[in-house]
Parts: C-alpha cells; sequence; structure tokens
C-alpha cells in the first residue's frame, strides 16, 4: 500500500504530542493569568473533531474546576444576537484552523460581554487566536489531508493540560508525559484496525458506543468513519443508546464500542454484553491484548481517548483503503467549513 | 388502518398542550420563586427525547435569562463522583416517567451542591418529582405507547413556559396560546407524512437536520424514526453537518430537513440546495403549504418545534405501519430505561 498524506500525519502523532506536553508549564501559567477568579462556568465552542475534543475535555475540567463546563450553542451568538452575560466563565474557542468564522465571532461576542476567552487552534497566527484573550497553539505543523488526525490528538491533550491547569485530574504528570509513548504502540501496530476494517468492507451503517470520559472518542471515531467511507456512523454515550437507539441494533449490525477501566467500565462490559445478545458484531476497543483494537495497558481512562482516537484513524484509513477510496480528500469537503 | 396507541396518544396532544399552556402563571410563580438571584447558569440532565426537548429549551433559557445554559454529562455526577459547586445554577432535570435512577441521582447531587433544582416530569409523584425543589408535572396523562409523543411536545412546551417565567423569548404569550391549535391543524393532516413515508418504505439509512431552535426537533425526529422503523437516522445541525458527515450524502439518500423562518432560515434554505446539489433526496417540513411537510404558516420559529416533532411522529408512525412493525411497541425497547 502506498502511503498517504493521512497516514503520514499519523505517524508524526508521538512527536507532536511530546512537544505540547514538553510546553506543561507554559500552558499553566497561562491559564492561571485568564482563569476568572472566581470561576463560575466553563463553555466550549466548536464543530466536528474539534467540539468532539471538547467533550472529552468538559468531563475533565468540569471535575478540575469544580464548576459546570458545558458545549456552547454557536448560533445564539452568530444568528439570534442573544445578549448573554458570561462574566466568570472561562470561553474555550477551538479550530485546527483557526479560520471558520462562527468560532471566531462566537468567541469574540463571549469575551466582550466578560468572558475569559482561550483559543486552542494549530495556527498560532490564525484569526482564532488573533481574537482570543490568550492561545494554546497546537504547533502540530500543517495538516494537509481533509480527516483531521494529528490536530486531534493534539486538541485532546491541550484540553488534558488545560485541566490540570485548573485543578485535579484522574490522571498525573507521570501518565500524561507517558502518552506520546502509547501513541507510538498503537501507530507502529496497525494489523488490527486492518483486520477490523477487512470485516466492514460491505457495511453500510455502524455505531460507535463510549460512556464518560470515552464518549468523545467515540463521536470522534463515527466522524473519522464517515467522512473517509462513507459509512452511517453514529456515535453514542452508553446511555443514551439504551434511550431509544438501542432498538436499531439487529442482526449483523457493527457497533465499535470503547473501554477503558475506570468508573463506566462495568456499564460498559454491560452494554456490551447486551448488544451482542440483539445480534451487533461488537469490536471492542479496550487496554487488553485481546481485544479487537488493543490499548496500551496501563493508560488510565482518562487519558485513554487519545489512544483510542488513533485506533479509530487507523481503521478509517484501511477501510477507505479497502474501499479504493481516497483518505486524504474524501468526496465533498472541504479542510475549513466556512460557517 | 386500525387505531394505535401512538396513534391515540398523539391524537389527544392539542388538549394535553392546552391545558398546560392555561397553567402559564403558576408555573410563573413556581419558577420565579425557585430561580437563584443572581442566576448564574443553568444546566439541563436529560436522556433521550427528553434531552432534545432540552436541546430546544436550553437556547430559550439561555436568551431568556441572560446567562449560558447547557447540558449536563451525568456521569459526572452518577459515576465519576466529581465534587461539582452548582451555586447559582438553575438545574433542570428531565424524565417523561420521573423513574429514571441516573437522572434523579445527578439532580439529588447538582442540589445538595447549591442547585436550584427543577424537575420537569410527567408524573408530579415520581421519585424525581420527589426529590426536586420543585416540579412541574406535564399531566398529560400515562403514556402507554413505547414512542413518547404527547409527553415530549408537552416536555417542549414546558420549556417554553420556563423561559418565559426567566426573561424575554422569541415568541409571544399570544402566540403561545395557539400552540394547540396549530398542533390540532397538524394532527387533523397526516396525508403529507403519509405520503413522505411512502418514499422511506425501502431505506435503511437517512438524516434529519435542523438549526439553531430546530436542532432539537432534528434530534428527536431521528431518534422517532430509529426506534418505530429500525431507520439508522442521524439528526444534525446543519453547522455540524458540514463539518464532516456531509460527506456520507451521495444519491438518493434520503434528508428530513426542518426549516421554520427566522433567523436560521437562510443558512438552511442554502444547505438543502446543497444537499440536493449532491444527490441527495431532500424533505422539507416548513410553514410553507408546498412543503413535503407543511407547518402552519403563521408559527414562529421559537414554538415551530413543537409542531415540527409532530409531523416526525406522524412520518414515524405511519412508516412503522408500512412496513408492518407494531408502533406502540417496538422491539428491544421498554418505557422506562434504567441507567
Amino acid at each position: 500500500m502506498s502511503g498517504t498524506t493521512m497516514q503520514a500525519e499519523m505517524a508524526e502523532q508521538p512527536e507532536r504530542l511530546a512537544a505540547l506536553i514538553d510546553r506543561h508549564d507554559e500552558i499553566a501559567a497561562t491559564i492561571a493569568e485568564l482563569r476568572p477568579r472566581p470561576l463560575v462556568g466553563t463553555t466550549v465552542v466548536a464543530r466536528g473533531s474539534s467540539d468532539h475534543a471538547g467533550v472529552y475535555g468538559r468531563y475533565l475540567i468540569e471535575e478540575a474546576s469544580g464548576r459546570p463546563a458545558g458545549m456552547a450553542a454557536p448560533s445564539l451568538q452568530t444568528l439570534y444576537g442573544a445578549q448573554v452575560d458570561f462574566s466568570g466563565y472561562l470561553a474555550i474557542a477551538v479550530s485546527q484552523s483557526g479560520q471558520t468564522p462562527e468560532i471566531v465571532t462566537t468567541l469574540e461576542r463571549m469575551q466582550s460581554s466578560g468572558g475569559a476567552g482561550l483559543a486552542i487552534t494549530n495556527d498560532g497566527a490564525s484569526p482564532l487566536a488573533g481574537a482570543a484573550h490568550v492561545t494554546v497553539a497546537l504547533d502540530v505543523g500543517r495538516e494537509r489531508a481533509v480527516p483531521a488526525t494529528k490536530t486531534v490528538t493534539a486538541t485532546l491533550t491541550a484540553f488534558a493540560l488545560v485541566a490540570a491547569a485548573l485543578g485535579g485530574t484522574p490522571f498525573t504528570r507521570e501518565e500524561l508525559e507517558r502518552v506520546p509513548e502509547w501513541v507510538a504502540q498503537v501507530v507502529d501496530d496497525p494489523g488490527p484496525a486492518e483486520r477490523v476494517a477487512a470485516g466492514l468492507i460491505e457495511v453500510t451503517r455502524l455505531l460507535t458506543v463510549g460512556r464518560g470520559l470515552l464518549f468523545g472518542a467515540a463521536l470522534e471515531a463515527a466522524l473519522k468513519l464517515k467522512e473517509t467511507t462513507m459509512i452511517s456512523a453514529e456515535g453514542f454515550s452508553g446511555a443514551d443508546l439504551r434511550h431509544g437507539p438501542i432498538a436499531i441494533v439487529e442482526h449483523g449490525l457493527p457497533v465499535l464500542a470503547f473501554l477503558a477501566g475506570g468508573p463506566a467500565h462495568a456499564d460498559m462490559v454491560e452494554l456490551v454484553d447486551d448488544l451482542r445478545g440483539r445480534g451487533a458484531d461488537v469490536y471492542v476497543a479496550a487496554p487488553d491484548p485481546g481485544a479487537d483494537l488493543p490499548l496500551p495497558a496501563e493508560v488510565p481512562e482518562a487519558l485513554a481517548p487519545i489512544v483510542a482516537v488513533v485506533r479509530a484513524q487507523q481503521v478509517a484509513l484501511a477501510l477507505a483503503r479497502a474501499r479504493g477510496l481516497d483518505p486524504d480528500a474524501p468526496a465533498g469537503l472541504s479542510k475549513v467549513t466556512a460557517t
């Protein structure tokens, strides 16, 4: 198989993440200076893969800051002109390109009504970085393939760093520093994803599921598969799946399930059993050498989303190739979305 | 066609919503007494259809209260034991049955850490109502069909009433009082939905899309179709759809698009054109007598989700029947979800 840009950018991830994690203290100082005192809440504004990283980040930040964190509804700012007071809020706007006008406008409005604005973007010279009070630039190098890979794992990592700057996290600094090593283990082991992709060649629809800290990874896995393989892949939290959507599970429907120990594990194990009982073909990503998509055994649940997303990238890449599609330039997509 | 419980419960909606809207002043007084002063934010905890009503409600409440409103991540409370200070927050927990343990536990924890707790539930004697500081009981009568219908439109209406109690809304009281009449117009006109359903008989996957105030209606339409017809239906905001998932749109893929005038309209019209240009079969619900699923001409955008959801119920019911499925008891679902 010839190399693709997407594959090359995936291979850069260990080194790029290591460089970002090395900036731990600098980022901690930036956030310490920016954070409102008292902080009353955090809101994250993003779309697509950046939004999925934000879904992961909001769990970590709510726990670390001890105040509610959630995802914004950007159209309230960009379309409806709502007058909303963001004093006391940390407003985090995420865009890999830093070019999406909707994200820039929303952050500007949140800042002008009292919010403390943080941009997370790959391009420290982008309009988003220019608008924000402060920026955490991912600096992972330009991403040329349309499916975002290294910018996504870097954004997930940036959220882990921001949470660590705000308070206690369910991972240690030593564990965070091992993320590049764990990502390298996955990058160097594409075989499991190729085997999973081989089972999905004829598939038109699929579910992904994760719970709690892994929910964002499930959402991102679904998007990556949609973008690169045109499968109707929908991502769910385990709890949401049980509230109705599980009705569509029938014999042979494929499900990618993300497990990583921790408090959500027992519930996910039960869900996987239930799905198998309904006849679903469940592929499991878990820190277990016998899993369909093994994750490194020592990765804690709170950092597992970063390596789980790399597994999803590998499945998307392998399946696109198996289907004869160009993963670097999916039909009908461009790199920057102008909404 | 013989009558189903789902159909009978759909037919009750005008009368049930009228009774709820008649309690406008009582609900306003309840909320006025409950609301923190100052209010710093609102968080909504719900799953499934109740969550989709909450997605609608969070737009109205953020605008009315002038402070950020968002959706909670319940597992932070139920699984991770996060210590989060909810002082100054209005915490709204929604469950039609009032029985879901996860929702009850989350509200209890939010209240014990400072939140002002409001339950929205059909059953004023349920565990959720018992746990909440105050309750808005929907009182629409027991719902027996598994696909929620009258409880969903009542929950949407309850959010409109709560928003009106918190501040300015993009609809007037006179318009709100006309909702039962508009819902009756839709209920009495099942033909358009039957024609749309006839076009979907062989379909296995479908997208629904709405933007801003209509986003929740698009999510609910997708869930209703999943539950009753086993179609892989995924709901999107128009902006999110453009950020990647639009890649799966190909010749003949059906899309249900919800439009209702207002600030989001131009963007949605452009998206519908784009989708048609990509070969999608787009069915439009809009306040236009020529639309595939006409909504009453005078309904303002901010109340259109209530009637749009009724259109989605009709499509789900008609398609379940056309496929020989029992809409009242979809395979593998029960009425109360115990997560």
